[in-house]
């Protein structure tokens, strides 16, 4: 019996995770999160995509998350601007910039493996207890989609933090104290340049048409910001037309 | 520059722990989680524990938690119940039982830690990159009142488990990545005996009086489950009467 859970956010790299995991699982939930994100349309992007993929979706609002992660641009854009500097992305290409961006939200993607880990223990516990299926059957894990490669600057993309947070959940929890039952952590595009993803995308038949990868919250994207323009380089190395381009002449 | 966040539930534990953490911090900030719990008069507790303190206090709604963290009693009322069995805490004298009882809601310590990180981090880069307190002056600690002898059963209540989620929390952060400075999580109770947190808090005059620890939600602590048991218990060893005391004739 195959439990995971898969982060769904609505854009390029945590659909293509999701229709990945969506091919190895039993019981599958995508989990989407409010928390005061500017770029909420992604919100509705993930519902889309959650829809085409036959998934259960379950949208959780922690927007009280934002007034304690405050130091970033996407919870207080009072207060910070994502820096014209970076717009281009051009300081990634270098590999030169160590300073970790602005868009960075403090331990963001802790909490939403805390979380995605609550439910992925409430549906195996469930399992064991509830349904007697036994522990040695189980099989539980958590699908997310950081990138090493294009966000090589956050803290929370590097594969070394992703062995500790496993530690973390499985300590943590009743499923492995009591039960023996390890949680799994899978990244499987963590190593993967824009164009690989994009190619993993198309091979899976994942409804990229239905993704939203700009930071800003407009009616179409942007076509200029760092999130934009990686994916328009990923789409252009990977020898696909994006199926939701950005705005003419704004590339 | 001593910055911290202490997490206060409003129950005897937590105020102890936080009337230390005022003694040890420069700036010091209460968290209280909204999650659903059943037990929302300790809420109002908090509040009260802050301002006699004289401390910050951030109440932070998380309710969505509660959906996801369902397999619990504290949570999911509906289809668990506190068992009878565990009301008079007998079983956990003899030091048998080696089940974790439906109490533990799924992930619920790392979550609180994972959020307090979050505040303490954005406190933390604001005194770097916006007020320019160098480095090497800033320590950051997060104040948590976890108990290892009353709660053995519960995997986040053993001070292995606290070392993992340092770990974690460090390297998912900018504050450690970019600056090279941890986040420290303060245990200051975990090996004490119930008696011996009473004697505690009395010492350092923290407002017991204020406190709530019973798991129902009455006008008056109900005096029969787990957690009003330990509490009349560790009162009657430290030789101190409680200051808020249950009904009585039902101790």
């Amino acid at each position: 019996m195959r439990l995971a859970v898969t982060l769904l956010s609505g854009g390029l790299d945590s659909t293509t995770v999701s229709a990945y995991a969506r091919s190895k699982a039993d019981r599958l939930v995508a989990l989407t999160f409010r928390y005061g994100q500017t770029h909420g349309r992604e919100v509705r992007s993930a519902a889309q995509v959650a829809e085409a993929l036959g998934l259960r979706h379950e949208v959780v609002d922690i927007t009280g998350y934002a007034r304690l992660a405050w130091y970033s641009s996407l919870t207080n854009p009072q207060r910070f601007r994502v820096p014209a500097d970076r717009l281009a992305g051009a300081s990634r290409e270098a590999g030169e910039d160590r300073d970790i961006p602005n868009t960075y939200v403090p331990l963001r993607n802790t909490l939403f493996l805390t979380l995605a880990a609550a439910y992925l223990e409430s549906m195996a516990l469930d399992a064991i207890e509830g349904e007697g299926i036994p522990t040695d059957d189980i099989d539980a894990r958590i699908y997310i989609a950081p990138n090493a490669i294009d966000y090589s600057g956050y803290p929370d993309c590097r594969p070394e933090f992703y062995e500790k947070v496993r530690e973390t959940l499985m300590y943590g929890s009743k499923l492995w104290t009591q039960y023996g039952v390890p949680m799994e952590i899978e990244t499987p595009i963590i190593r993967l340049s824009k164009a690989g993803i994009v190619k993993m995308g198309m091979d899976l038949k994942a409804p990229l048409d239905r993704t939203w990868s700009c930071y800003l919250d407009g009616s179409e994207p942007c076509g200029r910001c760092d999130s934009c323009v990686l994916r328009a380089r990923g789409f252009a190395q990977a020898g696909y037309p994006d199926p939701l381009p950005a705005r003419p002449g704004m590339g």
